[in-house]
């Protein structure tokens, strides 16, 4: 019969959907003009010309048959050898090719890892801010997904709140750095110390705590911002990483699961990973886009843009009197709502149906009192919205 | 903690799987002559020369940014307004795009489908032979799978053995016609009476039943065969497809679930999948390939020698005395094992490691006694493989 769960949760828009559909709508009856959509975080700038090349000549080349038939259940070989290798290159570990499970973007990267190390009665615990879809990437798995309160001065973590909710039933632990919605990059400090909490809880529970990194980010940080690969810290880890961001690729699902070798079990998961697609039916990403990634595994589009936004709109804002945690990378930012009571959604509703400046109030992040800026938008497009950002200051 | 149900199925491997492994060992070891696999169903022709066309073309001419942007959660516009038009064209059905769900492969559509209509406590029947994959589609829901013994003299339904086990708890039926493995096509006859019975029992219980049909093989269907459109004869239904074996591009995951707008809460079924992708990380299938595809939409590759292999094979295994029951579609049959007892694990072994002759014992698909024979191989190597037959008969 038709399922009441999922029957239930489509008359349930997100409040990004809402604020997103609302700048639609607008741009259609008032022109785009009148609309300065911050909204969403889908890439602004094109995927490098190597990549299209990459694409083309391998569909030009390639026997059609060999290239486009079924990948082994735990991905193209050649594939996960290059992205062994460069996590190798750039971060000093030893990942092999055995260590990586090439899956659809970060979100099936997360949705297998999550499996791998929670199941039902157990705990899942991120951080605030935190993006909203980890609610069900890890209610799917049937653990319980918890989450530590914002340091809202820094958004590096809370330690005091997690120390304390970090109980026997945690059987991982969630983080996105750099990070969507703050744009913060933890620090080597804040990793070392997430990692000796980590090995002293292992110890005092008497069973493994994975550390689930969620890094579609990786590669969006800004000039001199220190940024650990938090993996090199901790051995019960699982990376996921995407290459949506660095590519400007979200369309193309691409991305993987990389197993810290020194992690309880690391041989054994990857294999699991491709027993888990069996049950959710989601198989391998494209053949086609795990031979293209793969000539290219190094490179990234030209995200100097992001940075470029990043400092044009933290000066802009803090000089008007908005308290900003400076971003540090991705293209997101996250102030504190100007107004009195402080409600995000009343702030932001009323910034985007008076002004047509269209922000995500922090709520949806678990962030209230503040709103995120996804500013992965034409510069012009910032500068124009600014003396729309000083109006809202006084509402 | 690492998930003890996943783990230990790892070092479980499936039969299948190993018939494959061993034929690739014989093959490094003895070479490549001393192997006739007939263990796998890859295709064996290329993809059209226009799809390789198409995917040039737009990965040349479209502005990268928004080719590679996010597709929208239910699948893209365009290309499911394609699908919709092409299955009204030809099977006379009223779908919309909003009817189509674009997936990743007939994987993705059967998991999305099974979630849609049946969850914990529920029942999901099915019919041997089958596809020993609806085994983790189904229970990752929740559901259970039970099986409808084989009709052996046709590989059409056992209708009494169907009618009894259809109980109240059901929630779906699941059908494959064109069938892997048995090569079988339901007739008309079969699809009006399952219809019918499925009405009454809708009615006897008070609940819909859903009928699920997985159709990769729709456009493999030999000369003469009639091959109906299952969802033409029955309201609550969903067709599950894939362009894998119809345009032979089986690693490039495209696929789609379309739901009967006839069908109970017809128009939430689509937005209830896009909820579904959210707890198992699926999302859509590639933006490329869902573009791809809407331009060749109509087409597949030259899928004659499948059908020139069948009757190849089939003459030769019933002159040689094998009892087949002749295939209608498809590049599998599913033959009698010759041997006294009947023991098909037993026979297929002995003939891989004497012979080189790999095929598929038929207890995997539930169905003991048979073996199955994947043919989407050069014809040449059916014609060397015969004496080798003629020889393992005598076993």
């Amino acid at each position: 019969m038709v399922s009441e769960f999922y029957k239930e949760m489509t008359g349930k828009e997100s409040v990004i959907r809402q604020f997103f559909d609302f700048a639609r709508a607008r741009a259609a009856e008032k022109g785009p003009d009148s609309v300065f959509n911050f909204s969403i975080g889908n890439p602004s700038v094109p995927t490098t010309d190597s990549f299209t090349q990459a694409l083309i000549d391998i569909v030009k080349e390639g026997d059609p048959v060999k290239l486009h038939g079924y990948s082994p259940t735990l991905g193209q070989d050649s594939t996960k050898k290059a992205i062994a290798d460069s996590l190798n290159r750039r971060f000093g570990m030893n990942y092999t090719a055995a260590h990586i499970f090439p899956t659809s973007g970060a979100a099936g990267a997360l949705s297998h890892a999550i499996r791998c190390v929670a199941g039902k009665g157990e705990v899942v615990l991120t951080f605030a801010p935190f993006f909203p879809e980890y609610n069900p990437y890890v209610s799917g798995t049937g653990a319980t997904l918890k989450v530590v309160p914002a340091d809202y001065d820094t958004f590096q973590i809370n330690f005091e709140k997690f120390e304390e909710m970090c109980d026997e039933k945690v059987a991982a632990v969630l983080i996105n750095s750099p990070n969507n919605p703050s744009g913060i990059v933890y620090t080597t400090e804040t990793i070392e110390k997430l990692a000796s909490i980590l090995t002293k809880k292992q110890e005092e529970f008497g069973h493994e705590i994975f550390l689930i990194t969620d890094e579609p980010y990786r590669e969006i940080v800004f000039e001199g911002v220190d940024s650990p690969f938090p993996s090199k810290f901790y051995d019960n880890s699982i990376c996921c990483y995407s290459f949506s961001k660095s590519l400007s690729l979200p369309g193309e699902r691409i991305g993987y699961m990389a197993v810290n070798p020194a992690a309880k079990d690391a041989d054994l998961l990857v294999p699991m990973a491709g027993q888990i697609s069996r049950f959710t039916g989601h198989n391998c990403p494209t053949a086609l886009m795990q031979f293209a990634i793969e000539r290219v595994i190094d490179e990234t589009s030209d995200l100097s843009i992001y940075e470029k936004n990043a400092n044009l709109l933290y000066e802009a804002l803090t000089k008007i009197g908005y308290k900003v945690v400076k971003p540090m990378g991705t293209f997101y930012m996250m102030p504190r709502v100007p107004s009195e009571n402080g409600d995000a959604n009343e702030w932001c509703w009323k910034a985007a149906r008076e002004l047509g400046l269209i922000t995500v109030p922090g709520d949806s992040f678990q962030c209230p009192g503040h709103f995120r800026i996804s500013y992965c938008v034409p510069t012009e497009m910032i500068e124009k919205a600014i003396p729309l950002f000083e109006q809202a200051y006084k509402f």
